[in-house]
């Protein structure tokens, strides 16, 4: 398999970092993107299920209503790509059922066959949460996928710029997203940094990795 | 620089899944190591402010008591490496005023040169957000860490099994966490799969592309 060397992994996560200016005349090629597309579904989650879904905004319109949505940011419409990253707020047994019911179409079998991963997943999920915490297990998967999907962009030079300072309601409204049983959570621009974007050179700020790692 | 290209980096995503068994005698190279701890440095987080820490449990002793924490999961045990994520459930002025010292360490400058900084990070964590809320923002964060670092292990050839299935009282009181200030969230294990993980071999189970991913 080809992957990275440590030292090119490390180079592409330094490279990284949140695009104040992006360039809006550079897009990002089909295959790309598409390989980007895919990161996103290959996302971990708890046992698997998936709480989420992910809106690419790739009518400028729309990404004009969204952008005063977002502080006026304007990665919002200058970004090759948008995405809004939205989780299930709840997770029913019928969200349990349909899991099952994919897993027999892509590895084979009968939902009986996987009756003991089902008991688990509706014991650990559907009953033992309250739905308030189902939407905290949900939001943490989608904060996966978010952190996947900047990794795996970076790894491929391309940049992003997640955005937490947006107003979920108002994103919600605009691209009708709970009628689909979602909830919009964060964003994410996607592109190419701007040559002229001061931010890029500034030096990354983290704590010692000896105060923030630690041994035990 | 030297990327993946979009077709490895998909391959490398398809070829992780969550380990349910290591190969207990084969240990990550110090200096691959050293890269995934970075990784983990360097995750992006809100406003920069990484309100987490990362625990790599290398005692066996320590990891043999929070493998009954666990579900009694072997992963704990016998993975290469076993690191524990954890966050700082509140964030107060003063660690708004330790990250814009770090800043200035970082980067030169005097705190007052970043009054507006701190004011916005002040307004956006401290004071807009109850303490549960606040809890609930470091969780997204250590997330968002957490996707990173299987991405960046994946991206490396490096195997992870991501746990939540634990029971993370325990592990604070083990590790002595919230007398530092933080409190454990989920673990995850590291290290190369056994020839013999069946579940290496299984297709991986997603939704359709089409279903998870709209374009609006």
């Amino acid at each position: 398999m080809t992957t990275l060397t440590p030292a090119a992994l490390v180079t592409q996560l330094r490279w990284r970092y949140a695009v104040k200016k992006f360039d809006a005349a550079r897009k990002i090629p089909a295959e790309t993107w598409a390989a980007l597309e895919e990161a996103l579904v290959l996302s971990p989650s708890s046992y698997g299920l998936q709480p989420w879904r992910f809106v690419v905004v790739d009518d400028p319109a729309v990404r004009a209503k969204l952008q005063p949505l977002s502080w006026n940011q304007a990665q919002v419409t200058e970004a090759s790509h948008f995405v809004v990253l939205a989780a299930r707020p709840t997770t029913t047994e019928a969200d349990v059922d349909a899991f099952i019911q994919r897993m027999c179409e892509v590895r084979g079998g009968t939902p009986d066959a996987l009756a003991a991963y089902r008991k688990m997943m509706v014991g650990g999920v559907v009953k033992a949460m309250s739905p308030e915490l189902q939407g905290h297990w949900a939001g943490h998967q989608v904060y996966i996928a978010l952190g996947n999907f900047m990794t795996a962009a970076a790894a491929l030079g391309v940049d992003t710029c997640p955005m937490e300072g947006i107003n979920p309601a108002g994103y919600d409204e605009v691209l009708g997203l709970p009628a689909q049983g979602f909830k919009t959570l964060v964003a994410c621009a996607v592109g190419y940094r701007s040559a002229d974007d001061k931010y890029a050179a500034a030096p990354k700020v983290r704590y010692a990795t000896t105060e923030v790692v630690r041994h035990v």
